[in-house]
C-alpha cells in the first residue's frame, strides 16, 4: 500500500471550496479532512494551491488520419502534453470506416493507445454510415464501454450523415443507453459557398472562415435540437463557436429540451482575424467551425458564465505547419482542419476565464473535469475529489507565471497557436491514480501508464 | 366599348374602406368616384355589399399526377369552382420531371389550362432536380413569365431537394429575379417515423398526423430561413401550419430577414381530431402538413392578426374518397395527400376571420387578393381596385347565409371537408376582366375564358 | 363649385401605387381615373411626381408652457411650417392643469389654435392627475372629439402618473372609446441618476443622455404593455427611441397584444454624439427620450421596415438656443426638452427611409399620413386618396434637391437641428381641403385657414 | 470532545454522489472517507440513506405581525417544525417600522429568536422606507451580519417602495456588499383590481387569485431586473410563482444579468383551484403571489430542472383558520396572507421533484441547502458536507412513507395545506452542529439551542 498525503491545500470541486488535507491510498482517494496519524510515503505540500480533480478532455484526435495526412500527436506525445497540462483522462474518437463494422475502428484505436498513452483514455466513436447492421453494432459497443457516438452534419462525401441517418441513431440511443454528440454545421450549404469562393479565386486561409458562416452553425444546431426533441433524447453539441448556436441551446433549455454543449479554448481566446495573418500563417488557425469574430467570443463567455455551456474541451487536432498546413497553400479547402490545445486547456481557462472574471473557480473545475466525467459515464471514478474516486489530482498553483511557446511544449507541432501569451496559473503537481506524472510543467510519468476507461451510460442525464 | 357601372357599394382594398361608384370600360377599371354621365351597358347595384378585387389563389394543384393518381379537379372544374367562390386568378404548379428541362412541364401545364380555364392563371414551377443545366433553364422560365419556383424539404425520393440544391436555387434567385417558395417539413425524419409507425401496425389516417410532428415543420422552416439569410434572398413559406414554424417566421422578421408565409383555410378551421373520424373517414382530411391541434390553429389566427402571415391560399388538391382516398385503407402513407378549398377560401376567411374578430376587412382583402398579387408579380393588374387595374371584381354580400355541402359544390369531389358548416357572406357577383362570370353562387361564365398571366418579378420585395 | 384637376401623377397610398388623374370638387376628392370632360378652375401637372394624402403629424407641441418657458412655435408659425413640409393636419396636446377639469385646458388650447392655425388640427389631451372626477370628465371629452389621452411615466412631480392612476385610465378607455398614449421612461430611476450626476459635477448636455439610459425606456415600455394587457385595451407608445423598447413591442405583438408605436425623425437621423458638441451646442439636441447610439437607430429602421413601428411623428417642440436652451448652461436638467421637426418630417423620412432603402413608398405614406389618421379617428376624411376624402393632397417631387438650413425655414427657432443636410425630395404642391397652401417650399395659404377636426374612436383597433 | 460517526451512507451534495463515512468532532465535520480507528460516542447507521447538509430555508416569517394579527408560529414552534423537517437554519425577516432606524427591528427580532429557536437563524431585513438616514443605517446592519435586504413592489401604503427608493437601495448595495431581495407584483394595479372586484361583490377567496394576475408578477419582475441592470447589481427574486416572471429571469440570464430566484413548495404542488374550495376553505391557501394554474406549475418545474430557479424556500407564514383566516370571511382582501411550509419543504421537494423526475438529487440538495447558504453568506459553514463545515446533517431516508396531516405536525396551525398527501422520503436523523435534534419525525432537541448566524457578503455573486 502506497500512501500519499496532500496537505495545506484548498479543495476545489465543481461546487465546493474549502481547506482540507487528503490521504491517497494506492490508486484512490481515501480520506479527506483531519488525516489519521499514519506513516505516508510522500507528503505533497499544496500550500497556496488549489487541489482539484484531474482534467477530463472529452474531445481529442490523436493519431487520426484526415484530409490526406495524420494528426501529428499520437497517443504518446499527445497524452504527455495532456499530463503536463493537468489532464489525466482524454476521450478520443475511433472513426468508423465506410463499409466497416464500428467495432473494427474501436479495436484499431485501442491498438493506437495501448502501451503508449501516458494518461487514461476512453472513447466516443464517430459513425459515418448507417446501414441495417449499424444500430445493433452500436448496441454492442455500448456493452464494451463506448457509450457515446459522434455524428456530423458537415463534410458531405466523407463524414456527413443525412438527417434520416442521424435521426435513426438518436432514436436508438434511448434504447441502448448511449449519448449522441453532434458536429453542427450545414455542410451542404458550406460546400456551395466554398466552390463559389474558389471559383472567384479566393484561396487564402481567411476564406475558410468566410465560407463557413455562423448562420450555418446556428442552423445545424437548431436542426439537431429539433431532431433530438422529436426523438425524445438528450444530445451534446461539440465545439460550439457561434452566438446563433448558443441562442438555439438557450432556447432549447428554456423549453426543457436536454441539450448539452462544449466550447474550446481557441473559440474563447483567439478570433477570426488570426486567419488573415500574412505569409499563409493564417493556416495555423484553420479549424472547423472556424474562429469567429469577437462578438461571438463574448457570447461564448456569457454562455459559460450562465451555464448554457457545460464543458470546455479542446478538439485537439495537432498538425505541423511545414508539410501539413502547407498542403493548402493554393486552396484553403485543402488545409488540414485542426488546432492543438490539450496541453494548455486548463491553464487557458483558468487565466482568461477565472482571471478574466467570466467564471467562478467552481465553474472552472466543472467545465474542465467534473461535467465531462459525468456526461460521459466516468463519474465518480473521474472528475471528483471524494473518498473512493481515482486519485487523479491536480495541485494547481494559481500564482505561477508562464509564457506559452513552441520552444517549451510537449505537443508535437512546429508552432503554438498561443505563442507568446503570458498567463498566470499552471499545474504544480499532477497525479494519475495515485502516481505523480507531472511536476512544475515537466513530465515525470511513463508512456503506457494510461488505462482504458470503460464508460457507463451518462449520469448527467437524470 | 362595353361599360359597366357598379354603384352604391363600399370599396374595400387592402388598406381602404370608403363608399364610391366604379365605372368599368371593357376589361379595365376606368373611374372611381362621381361617375360621368354616360350610357352604360349594365349597372350592378352593390348596395349593402363590399366591392373588392377578385381573389388571387397562389397555391392550387389542378390536373396534377401524384401518388399514383391525379387530382380530381382539372383546370375546367377547378376554375369554375374558383370563379363561383370569388377567385379570378389561380397560380398553379407545373412539376419538373426528373431528367427534364423545366420548360417541358411548363408547356405541359399550359396545355392543361388553355381552352379550359374559366379564370386567369399564372404559374410557379416545382423544381425536383438541380443539375448543371437547371439554373440557366430557370433563368429562361423567368423570361417566359414564371418568376417563382417551389422547392420541397419533404418527400425524399420524389420531390425533396437536399440543402445544397436548395441553396443553389436560392443563390440564383438573386440573379434572375425569381422568388423561391418552400414546403417545409423534415422529410427524412418523417420517413423514419412513418416506417416505425407502420412497423407497429399503426395504419389508420390519424397516424399521418402523428408521424409528421409540428417540430418537423418548425425545424425545416428555421432551416430554410437560415439558408435564405446566407443566400441573402427573400423566401416564401407555403402552407404554414405549426406554431413552431410561425415562431421562426416572427423571429426572422424581427431581425429583418424577409420571409413571407401563407396558411390555408383548413389549418384555420379544421383540426387534427378530424383524422380520427371512424370508418376511414379521416382520410378525407389527409394533407401535408397535416391538420394540427387547436393550439396551432390559435397561433395561426394570431399570425394573421399581427401580419406575420401575409397570404391565405388553399393548396387546393381535390381527390374523391371513393377510389382515391381509399387507396390508403391499409396504409395511411398511401392516402393521396390533399384537400380542396378554392371554392370556399374567400367565404371561409370572411366568416371565421372577419366574422370571428380575428382580422380586419382590409387584412381579409389583402390576404386573399392583394398580397399574393404583389408577391407574385401580378400587381397592380390583379389584386387592386384602382383605375387601370383589370376589372376583376367581387361584389361580396356580407349578410347572405350559406351551408357548405357536397350537394351544392362545383369542386369535383364526392365530399366536402366543410360539410354542414353554416357561414355568413358569399360573393354576389364576380367579374373577370369586365365580364360577369358568377352570380349568387352560380357560374355564368365560359370555360376557356381565362388567360395566362405572365408574372413579373415580385413587387413586394422592395 | 371649385374644380381642380391633378393630372399625370402616380397615386401613392399606404398600399397602392398606380397612375391616374384626380378631380377635386370644392373640399373633397371627387373622381379618380379617367376624368369627365368638364371645365376645371385649375389643372396641376403632377408629371414625375407622387400624389399622396396630406401628412398627419400626431405629435406636436405648439405654444406650450414647459420648464419655465414656452415652445417657440405657436399655432401660426408651427402650422405654416407644417404646411410647407406637406403636413395638413397636426394633433397637438392640451395639458390638464393640476386641480383642473380636463375640459379647461382643451378650451385653452382651442383658443390658441383658432384663427391662427394654417392647417387642420385635432387634440389628444395630457392627463396629469386622476381624481374621482377625472374619469367622467374624460368621457365628456371623448364626446367633444378628443378621443385620445397621453400619460407619462416620467417627470415625477409634474406630469408623471403612478401605475395605479395609469391603470385606472386604461380601464376606463375600454368604456369610453378612447385610446391611451404613453411616454415610457422610468422617471423615478432617472431622477436618481440625474441627481447622482449633478452631485458629481456632470452638468453638460451629454449627461442628459447618460442619465436616461435605454433600459429605463425599455422597462417602462414593457410595464405599460403589461398594464394594457391586464386592462385588456390597446395602447400607443409615443416617440419610441430604444432597441429594448422595440423588443417589448415586438414580443407583445407576437402574443397578440395590441400595441402601436411611433418614432420620430430625430431618432432615425441623428444620434447621441450630437449632445457632445462643444460650446454647449449639444443643448440643441436635448429632448426626451434622448438621442441614442447608432445601434438603436438601426433597430428603429428595422422596426419601420418590418412594421413593428406604425407611425413617424415629430414630437415637435421648438425652442431657441438663445434664451431658451441656454437656461441649462450650468445644469443639463434645466435645458428645455425638445427639438423641432414638423417642417421636415416628410422629406426626411422620404430621403433617409425610402431613399435609404429601409422602407417602401407605401410604408412611407402610411407612416406619415394614413396610419395616424386611422389610429386617431380621422380616417377616411384624412390620410387617404379616395373619392369622398378631404382633398388634403401633397404632390411630392421625389427628384428636387434641398439643403436644410435655419436660413430657409418657417419653424420659429434660431437653429435647425438638420443644418446642412442635403436631401432629395420635397412637396411641390400642398392642398388643404381643395386649396393650394404651399408651392415649391413657399407658404401660399392663410393663417386661420385650419379647422378643428373632431376625432372619432380609432378605426385601427378593430 | 464528542465524536459521532455516520456510517454506510451515500453522501449527496449539490454536485456529488458517493459512498463514504463521516466523523464529526464536536460541532464540525472532521473526516470524510476511511475513518480513523478511534472511539466514538455514537455511531449513526445511514445504510440505505442519503447523507446531506442540513436544510437552509432562506424565507420564513416567525412571530410576525401582519394584517392585524401575528403569524401563529413563533421562533420556538416554527424552528421545532423546521428541525423535524430537516431544516437546520432559517433566515427570517425583521421589518423596519415606519420612522424607525432599521437596527431597531433587527434587535426586536433578535429578542424574538434568542432563547427560543431550536435551529440556527440568520436575518434579512425588510426595508419599508428610504429617507436620508436609511442608506447609512443599512451599511451598519451589514457590519452586524445582516447582508441582505428585502423590498416590496406590492402592498402600497404599508410595505411598498416606489421605484426611486428601490433604485437607491440597489445602488447602495454595490457599495456596502449587501444583496437585495424583491417581492415582485405590481401592487398599484392590483389594488385597482381588488377595489373593482369588491365593488362587484366578489368577496370569496378565489378573487384573491383573480385580482393578482400573473402578468402583474411578470411585469414587476421585469421591472426589478431592469432596475438591477441599470444599478449594475445582482438581485434575488423571492417566491417566483408565474411563468411570465420565469421568462423574465431566463431572458435576463441569457444577456448575463445576474438574477437569482426562488420558488416555494406550494407553487409547485398546489394550484389555484384550491382557493375555490367551498365553505371558505379556500382561505387556507391565500398567500401572495397567489397559487397559480397548472400551466405555471409546469413552468416552475421546468425552471428548477434547467437551473433558472436556484432555491426552494417556503415563505413560511402560518396562521390558524379559526380566528385568523376567518378575518376575511366577508372580504378576501382581509384574509391574512400566508401558508406554512418549513416542516415539509425538504420532503415535498424530494417526493415531487426527485421522485417526480423533475430534478436530480444534486439539484434537490442545492435548492434546499447549498444554494441559499452560498447566496446569503453562510457558506461553507452551512450548506455543505466537507471537513470544517458545521455538522448540520440530515440522514434522509428516501424510502419511508408518510402521510402529511395536521394531526401529526409541529407547525402551530389548525390545518395542513397538504393534508392527506402521501409522500415517500423523510429525514431519519437531523443533526445541528453535532447534536441530534430530530429522529424519525420526532423532535429530540431543545428550544434555545439555535444560534444567530452572522451572514457574510454573498459568495454566489462572483
Amino acid at each position: 500500500m502506497t500512501k500519499i498525503a496532500i496537505r495545506n491545500g484548498r479543495i476545489v470541486t465543481s461546487s465546493q471550496l474549502y481547506s482540507a488535507d487528503l490521504l491517497i491510498v494506492d490508486e484512490k482517494i481515501s480520506v479527506i479532512g483531519e488525516l489519521p496519524d499514519v506513516a505516508v510515503d510522500r507528503t505533497i505540500d499544496a500550500g497556496g494551491c488549489f487541489v482539484m480533480p484531474g482534467g477530463v478532455d472529452p474531445h481529442t484526435h490523436m493519431d487520426t488520419p484526415t484530409m490526406g495526412t495524420v494528426t501529428s500527436d499520437d497517443f504518446e506525445t499527445g497524452t504527455v502534453a495532456a499530463a503536463v497540462g493537468g489532464t489525466t483522462t482524454i476521450i478520443d474518437f475511433p472513426i468508423q470506416g465506410k463499409g466497416d463494422d464500428p467495432r473494427t475502428s474501436f479495436e484499431t484505436w485501442q491498438a493506437k493507445a495501448e502501451g503508449k498513452a501516458a494518461v487514461d483514455w476512453a472513447f466516443h466513436e464517430i459513425i459515418t454510415e448507417v446501414t441495417g447492421d449499424t444500430l445493433p453494432a452500436l448496441h454492442e459497443l455500448v456493452k464494451e464501454g463506448v457509450t457515446s457516438f459522434k455524428l456530423f452534419t458537415a463534410y458531405p462525401g466523407s463524414w456527413m450523415l443525412d438527417d434520416g441517418a442521424i435521426f435513426q441513431v438518436l432514436r436508438s440511443s434511448s434504447e441502448n443507453g448511449s449519448f449522441v454528440m453532434l458536429h453542427c454545421e450545414n455542410g451542404l450549404a458550406i460546400d456551395v459557398l466554398v466552390k463559389e469562393a474558389l471559383r472567384r479565386g479566393e484561396i487564402a486561409p481567411i476564406y475558410h472562415a468566410r465560407t463557413r458562416p455562423s448562420t450555418a452553425e446556428g442552423e445545424a444546431t437548431g436542426r439537431m435540437i429539433a431532431l433530438a426533441e422529436m426523438a425524445q433524447v438528450p444530445i451534446y453539441i461539440v465545439h460550439l463557436s457561434a452566438a446563433e448556436a448558443l441562442r438555439q441551446v438557450e432556447e432549447a433549455r428554456d423549453r426543457n429540451v436536454r441539450v448539452f454543449a462544449e466550447t474550446c479554448p481557441h473559440y474563447l481566446v483567439l478570433s477570426e482575424e488570426k486567419l488573415a495573418e500574412p505569409d499563409f500563417e493564417g493556416a495555423k488557425y484553420v479549424c472547423s467551425p472556424p474562429l469567429r469574430s469577437t462578438e461571438h467570443t463574448a457570447a461564448l463567455w456569457r454562455g459559460l458564465a450562465n451555464g448554457s455551456l457545460q464543458v470546455v474541451s479542446t478538439d485537439h487536432a495537432a498538425f505541423c505547419f511545414k508539410g501539413q498546413k502547407e498542403m493548402g497553400r493554393n486552396d484553403f479547402s485543402k488545409i488540414p482542419n485542426g488546432i492543438p490545445g490539450v496541453e494548455w486547456r486548463i491553464a487557458l481557462l483558468h487565466h482568461y476565464g477565472v482571471g478574466g472574471g467570466h467564471i467562478t473557480l467552481n465553474q472552472f473545475v466543472d467545465y474542465v473535469s467534473t461535467a465531462p466525467a459525468k456526461l460521459f459515464g466516468l463519474y465518480p471514478r473521474k472528475g471528483e475529489i471524494a473518498p473512493g474516486s481515482d486519485a487523479d489530482i491536480v495541485v494547481f498553483d494559481p500564482h505561477v507565471e508562464k509564457t506559452l511557446s513552441v520552444k517549451d511544449q510537449y505537443t508535437n507541432s512546429d508552432y503554438n497557436p498561443y505563442e507568446g501569451k503570458r498567463i498566470v496559473g499552471w499545474p504544480k503537481t499532477v497525479l494519475l491514480r495515485g502516481e505523480v506524472i507531472a511536476e512544475n510543467g515537466r513530465f515525470v510519468g511513463r508512456s503506457g501508464q494510461g488505462q482504458f476507461q470503460r464508460s457507463s451510460p451518462s449520469t448527467a442525464l437524470g
